[in-house]
């Protein structure tokens, strides 16, 4: 191995372990992408941006969305790295009969188990965040979710 | 009765007056198996151990375990104990249509309604704490606090 | 090497070096110590670990420890990696008239603003978690748990 | 006697001998002692009595008592089995410039800083229970606590 191929091989590693989580200038790129996309769509949002820990990096509100999307696009992007699934997913595990009806219940109001919310993984898969859309219908909230995390799959 | 006995019989008197709970040495060396097993089953879990008072004793997350889990795993604990059933009995009463639907919502977030928890009996029958899971599927999880409880049952 | 075999050789490095907080192994080790310290000192303590991101990773309570003690190790954990500094600093600061005072309102209660908190550090001066314990006076419980940070620091 | 009689023997006399706690018919002629003489001195008392395990087993509130007081009662018997003193005690320790200045904010609200809570010690000095009283100013308070603390102690 060459002293380039060493040094390029060390900032690879040290990059690995820096980021394990979405940066702030990550954030806020995906929130300005999903937001263009939501005015395209007639839909005031709230974007909420976590880190893999379940902690917030950026929630940002479109002028005039529901008061009450905060709280919800919050804790999609919490709901989302705490338990490593789309909300989607958790809607059909918490309905009732499902499997996990109830968890809902269980983290100080901090489940949501309606669409508008998918974790974010980065170009090699690795879980990196979370990101909650509130706003729309939960079909639009569900799309705009989708659509920002697979723009962040593919890099910003 | 010889004066051996009489000794013998204060010092059982007393070790059952003293010990109503499991204790932290109990606790920890249940989680422990718990985890091993978990291990075994490819599951990251969360283990919590709660005294049968219904506060918590232990609570050990795997490295990498959801978020979500440490909340679950200690709710479950608190479950099992303060209504001195597994959780998948609750999951029957409180799902919808159940004699006890709405019991999810009456103490603060506390209770669990899903698999993952039992009451912890020892060897005589006696109550003396609770054991919630959480990190797998509700059947994981079910079958890890089972397992726990049935190796505290024998004695560990 | 090739390119590819670079990152790829990078991408194990990375994900095999341990994660950027303190282990399940390593936060029962450290509590068992500080356990023991705090029996020397006749203190039944509650001892707590979180990882850097607040997030906890092991809460034990000693046998017969105060029933309040848990929420309070819990919360110093918490406290210390959300802002950083010991609680003892914090003191100082969050003290009527302190440039802070009032922060002990801001968190959903789970700011603690007296002694027996401590960030934990590794051997290169990393954050990696925090230790809280809480059982004896303030005093006890500062030097448990600057006790155990040296000791962690130190390599467990 | 054999060894397996001593054993059954033993069992029976701990499952007799009265669980670590108050029982509610104690709970209950306390809290009517402690009414009679909050009559006395013109207080509608809100009058509350926890296990020592702090989960709460008699609370009552005199006609017109305050609202308020049933939250205050309940915590009160909360905080002295739950950190095992007098709310008097814990005044000075969490007032301004007090080693655990900002106690009061890290149980979820549930600690109280005012007089009118005491443990409650059996006639062998047994911590059994806690008692609450509200309704009165702080000094009325703490006399009824106080007055059924010691009554409890003689064996009511």
């Amino acid at each position: 191995m060459t002293e380039m191929e060493i040094e390029r091989l060390a900032k690879i590693v040290a990059d690995n372990i820096k980021n394990d989580s979405v940066t702030l200038a990550q954030a806020n790129k995906l929130i300005s992408l999903v937001m263009k996309k939501a005015e395209e769509m007639g839909v005031k949002a709230v974007v909420a941006v976590s880190d893999r820990h379940s902690n917030p990096i950026s929630i940002q509100c479109m002028d005039d969305a529901y008061i009450a999307s905060y709280d919800i696009a919050l804790n999609k992007a919490y709901t989302v790295t705490a338990l490593k699934m789309p909300t989607t997913d958790l809607k059909k595990l918490a309905a009732p009969g499902g499997d996990l009806y109830g968890i809902q219940f269980t983290n100080g109001g901090k489940i949501v188990i309606f669409g508008g919310g998918v974790p974010l993984y980065d170009n090699t898969g690795r879980l990196v965040g979370g990101l909650g859309v509130s706003g729309g219908s939960e079909e639009q909230d569900t799309a705009l979710a989708e659509f920002g995390g697979s723009l962040f799959k593919k890099g910003l």
